[in-house]
């Protein structure tokens, strides 16, 4: 037997011992945007090192940032002429409350009808947990890889990986590698699987407006000054115009124009109008005229309102004349687009569009570059091999419109092909409710794992 | 010495005690509208009784409602002949959080420079408490009263009075009276008090739009759903015309035309940009053109946000599209408006400009009636007698921009004359943070409240 086929075997003959490891990661709390989560971080980074030294890593460190710890490991004994993959995840997760449409607790993982519903399942506990349990099928059975490989597990994903590139810059020969693996994206369904050529860059802003210098009564100054949150309604209504284009000037001036090949490939892949409002639930669907929906999320940037939060919004009536109103906005931007230089362009339009009634002032709070791969990359094609004999279906390439800042940051700070093998579904509800993960996917995600390092290999 | 004369020195003489009782009163936070307060708010009308009995106040009952309570006290020995007087105020009062910009905790009365700093101090309670202390002061020199006087204090006026018009229906005889006075309404500043000749109505509502049914993350599906934060502030922002008048068709329809000796009257009170900017601190002033600032504020409907809530507004970057979102709203309505008409306008105006990308609705809270007073009935002038001697100063007449439901609700009810006798500031900042009530004035308020009871008995 070849050591890829045992160490397949011994993933499939201990899918349920691995299902019980992730139901014990995902039941830590470690959402890093929450302070009060902090311990919960440090406390699942500790609970992957333990697990990494158990399957046979080596070197394996918990490094302490600023922020949350990121975990490094290694096993290197592929010998002479063997290639390197560096492996990224990060376990950190975003905010959950059961009160937010929960149908179980988030931190209470959940398995019904084979799937996981817990709060990071899918993203990104879940795939990422499959290159572990890959590395340890084949420790566990021939007692090597074909490659050599490094782990590199951070904890500050979701909040723009805040120290992640500092420690890259500085460990660049520790970080040595010939290819990048991240899983962190979704296909469209569980019988398609998708390798990610495309992801969106994000700019992050929030947009104060100040009105009056403190709360007033809305009987005895309604009418007389601007009130803050009608202000704010007044600026964010004026973010798009009446195609839904994105109406802040300059906008889409480094944008590159789609070429007739690429929308014929990406029509491929395009899902209906059906499909959308069956996923979301929207009475009617929406967005930039003239493009498809896969245009619309891979190869067009977006403005989005993430929150609004101004003036009384507790129980009852309180007739308050707020004194200030704000708005978290964030661009998912496409390759060629810069996250500065769109943050400069939408600080300059809502200065230019705030009445003089009125103050405002936007500020940034994370960016992310947008990346863009070609598919014929050798390490490409090793990819899709491992999917067609891992996964058990050829897969398709898709330009996703999430982010995956890192992916830029590391071809240029490394110099190497990142690969992005989604092991998710774009229904797996990533950051809402009810986030959910296949048991049937993890398990096929850590064939195609396991098939990958064969294939990268050769 | 007269009654009135032995009053007044009375009241000159136990200043102190009556600030002392004062502070206490504040400091229990009789906050209606939150369910935790509930014991306070009891607690706030068992102290209100309980001094009704101490100064000699007849027939104290602390009434159980399905709400707050309603404390119902009289005195009615004047004799034969004598007018019977109704005093309103209430003991309830608005939400208040030191984090909202307060300098001092909200339900610890502080003291500074002889104003004192306190959820409730200028509304109403320290408005209300004047006319407990009137009646002490004849009650503990003469033994009695010029008139008849009974008391009515409500603990849900910031709640839209829910229970207290079934009360009044139920007991017009108890109730009965010649004239009603209330002290919830402020001037401009304390050498130039006020009669408030008219009040606004109120329609207060929240607008709720809905996309899709859980919140989605935003790299997801921005750009293919309508964003409901956005839709929100979209609709928001149609709520008005380029000349700041309300859009909604059909909003002006009922409101009088104001008559050139109305704008000449009204005129005479207006206040300068310059106030209303220092007043503030916005940077320039806003509203209806072609209406100056105390039009803008009496005798012209208003759309205001009080309020917006949707997605994401905690800490740091959460990458959210909101499943829905929802801005609680009021208009201010004046004479001859009717709040439940205005409420059907509103929600149809709003179901018409959704767009079908959304779902939309809008709930009704309250409503509170408009009114407007003649400034010649004997009453007025015999409230405007008792201020020249009492506070100093004859009052002028305001059309103030608050609502009080209730002066329509008795007027209809009681079939009484309501006279609006402000002991308060218009920048004692109820219902906003730092709300603080002058004690001179509390001081001239008593005085004046003695005059009242002896000139309206002439």
């Amino acid at each position: 037997m070849t050591s890829v086929d045992a160490a397949r075997e011994y993933a499939a003959a201990h899918g349920q011992q691995f299902e019980q490891q992730l139901i014990e990661l995902v039941s830590i709390p470690s959402v890093s945007a929450e302070s009060q989560h902090k311990a919960d971080v440090q406390r699942a980074a500790e609970w992957l090192a333990a697990d990494l030294r158990q399957v046979g890593a080596e070197n394996v460190q918990v490094i302490q940032t600023a922020g949350h710890p990121i975990i490094y490991a290694d096993w290197l004994h592929a010998g002479a002429g063997a290639r390197t993959v560096l492996i990224y995840g990060h376990y950190d997760v975003q905010p959950a409350y059961k009160e937010d449409n929960w149908k179980t607790e988030p931190f209470e993982p959940t398995v019904i009808e084979n799937v996981l519903y817990a709060r990071g399942s899918s993203d990104d506990k879940g795939q990422m947990f499959i290159h572990l349990k890959a590395l340890e099928s084949y420790l566990k059975t021939s007692g090597s890889l074909p490659v050599n490989v490094k782990f590199l597990l951070e904890g500050e994903e979701e909040i723009s990986s805040q120290h992640l590139m500092d420690f890259v810059s500085e460990n660049k020969e520790l970080l040595k590698a010939d290819v990048c693996v991240i899983s962190d994206t979704g296909a469209q369904e569980i019988e398609q699987p998708a390798i990610t050529t495309g992801v969106r860059g994000l700019t992050y802003m929030e947009i104060w407006v100040y009105g009056p210098k403190d709360d007033l009564h809305s009987g005895g100054f309604g009418g007389i000054v601007h009130n803050p949150a009608l202000g704010l309604a007044q600026i964010l209504s004026k973010m798009h115009n009446p195609d839904n284009s994105v109406a802040v000037p300059g906008f889409y001036d480094d944008v590159v124009v789609l070429s007739e090949q690429d929308r014929a490939d990406i029509a491929k892949t395009d899902v209906s109008e059906a499909v959308v409002k069956d996923l979301t639930g929207v009475p009617e669907t929406w967005g930039e005229a003239g493009f498809n929906f896969r245009e619309r999320l891979g190869a067009r940037p977006t403005f989005e309102v993430n929150g609004i939060l101004s003036g009384w919004t507790g129980e009852g009536s309180k007739t308050v004349l707020p004194a200030k109103a704000m708005a978290k906005v964030s661009c998912r931007l496409v390759v060629n687009q810069n996250p500065q230089k769109i943050y400069e362009l939408v600080r300059d339009y809502v200065a230019r569009i705030t009445p003089p009634t009125l103050r405002s002032e936007v500020k940034l709070l994370s960016t992310g570059s947008p990346a863009l791969m070609e598919s014929d990359l050798p390490e490409v094609k090793a990819a899709a091999r491992a999917y067609t004999t891992g996964w058990g279906k050829e897969p398709v390439f898709l330009r996703e419109g999430g982010s995956i800042p890192i992916v830029v940051d590391f071809q240029r700070e490394l110099n190497l092909p990142v690969i992005m093998m989604g092991y998710g579904l774009n229904s797996d509800g990533a950051h809402g409710p009810n986030e959910h993960y296949s048991l049937e996917m993890f398990h096929r995600g850590i064939q195609t794992a396991i098939c990958f390092l064969d294939e990268i290999s050769k």
